[in-house]
């Protein structure tokens, strides 16, 4: 009972910071978009192909979540867009207030949307809000067509869905149809982007998609 | 502060319920294996391809831990092999009170190995100590080059790693022996099995390996 009453201690207190994170992007007018997966999805190479085809028309950042390492940031930072890494040292999502930290150190001014790449896991990071105006999942083709089914609320919660590595669908039994249709029936407001950041298929579309609608979003427009 | 110290609480709760559960499959000459990897690599195929391998020689059982569905239990008990099923109901990790309760349902006498199936989650699996005798980490090829570092404590209290879906190696820019080479850096003592769930690549090898553990560990044999 105790673990409980802490938790949603935890919880409420998560809230309170995700809501004021969220006032001071929308005083700023950005666009802050939260990517979640479990490991090896392709979020860090997927930004890496997005962040070029954005960053000549966008003000564009990127907060970097990652249990130890620096890696993925050092990744972004080749793309010559700028990222703050949080580490979590040990912990399995990021929280409000980490994310918090990460948004003082940017630029605020000067950007239109931030993407946050929470650490790699379809359970954890689902439960805490970051103060995030979309969340996207995140799921490869070879991870199989039952992970909407079995992590539910990553989908729920989400505003889009990526399927990656579509290139792997010739040597899976991987049913695109099948699974397109499983993700409208948990989420039928979801917006659907099949696509190959290794191969560049797909990758325009989503990138054309989330820079239009933080450059509405920006301008107070209805999104979609 | 109080987070730190009410989770230090919960962990040592934990252990005195793990090695509960140590003594009492001890007592009956059990092995068991915990499977920890993130979602998707392939875990539930992989025991659908070993338990026939196994089961006329060893009692064998499993215990399926999911987030909220029965799909992998149902899928174990296609193979004829008895399997009892946790749902952790949003916790994103079995514990040692879950495990017990689900050996109370197992006939114990009768068993050599319960392989355990965690939940799909890379990072807080590796934390929670179930009473087994050993962790086994399972990665996918289309996973990454990367997970090894960015997600070290799974690999480092593991007794094997399974790289699954080698099958791929061909469609993607894994380099296995460069990946076997950072996994014996992070754990030199890490026994290796590349393998292929689907197409049947080295699936008799680890088969046989954990097979030959079992037999050895009831018999109070050095363990390889």
């Amino acid at each position: 009972m105790v673990k409980v009453v802490l938790a949603q201690k935890l919880l409420q207190a998560n809230e309170e910071v995700a809501a004021e994170n969220r006032r001071l992007l929308e005083e700023k007018g950005v666009v802050m978009v939260n990517l979640i997966s479990g490991p090896g999805a392709g979020k860090t190479t997927l930004l890496e192909r997005t962040l070029p085809l954005l960053k000549d028309k966008l003000g564009v950042a990127v907060i970097e979540g990652d249990i130890y390492t620096t890696r993925d940031a050092e990744r972004i930072a080749g793309t010559g867009v700028e990222a703050v890494q949080i580490n979590t040292r040990g912990a399995c999502h990021l929280d409000a207030a980490m994310v918090n930290e990460a948004l003082r150190q940017l630029p605020l001014n000067d950007l239109d949307i931030i993407f946050v790449e929470n650490v790699g896991n379809l359970v954890c990071p689902a439960e805490f809000d970051l103060g995030d105006d979309y969340k996207i999942v995140v799921a490869s083709v070879p991870e199989g067509m039952d992970k909407p089914a079995k992590y539910p609320l990553a989908f729920q919660k989400a505003f889009a869905a990526l399927i990656t590595k579509i290139d792997l669908l010739p040597y899976s039994d991987f049913n695109l149809g099948a699974y397109i249709e499983q993700l409208l029936t948990i989420n039928p407001n979801l917006k659907i982007f099949p696509l190959s950041a290794l191969k560049g298929e797909g990758v325009e579309e989503w990138s054309q998609f989330i820079g239009r609608v933080a450059w509405k979003r920006r301008r107070n427009l209805d999104v979609i």
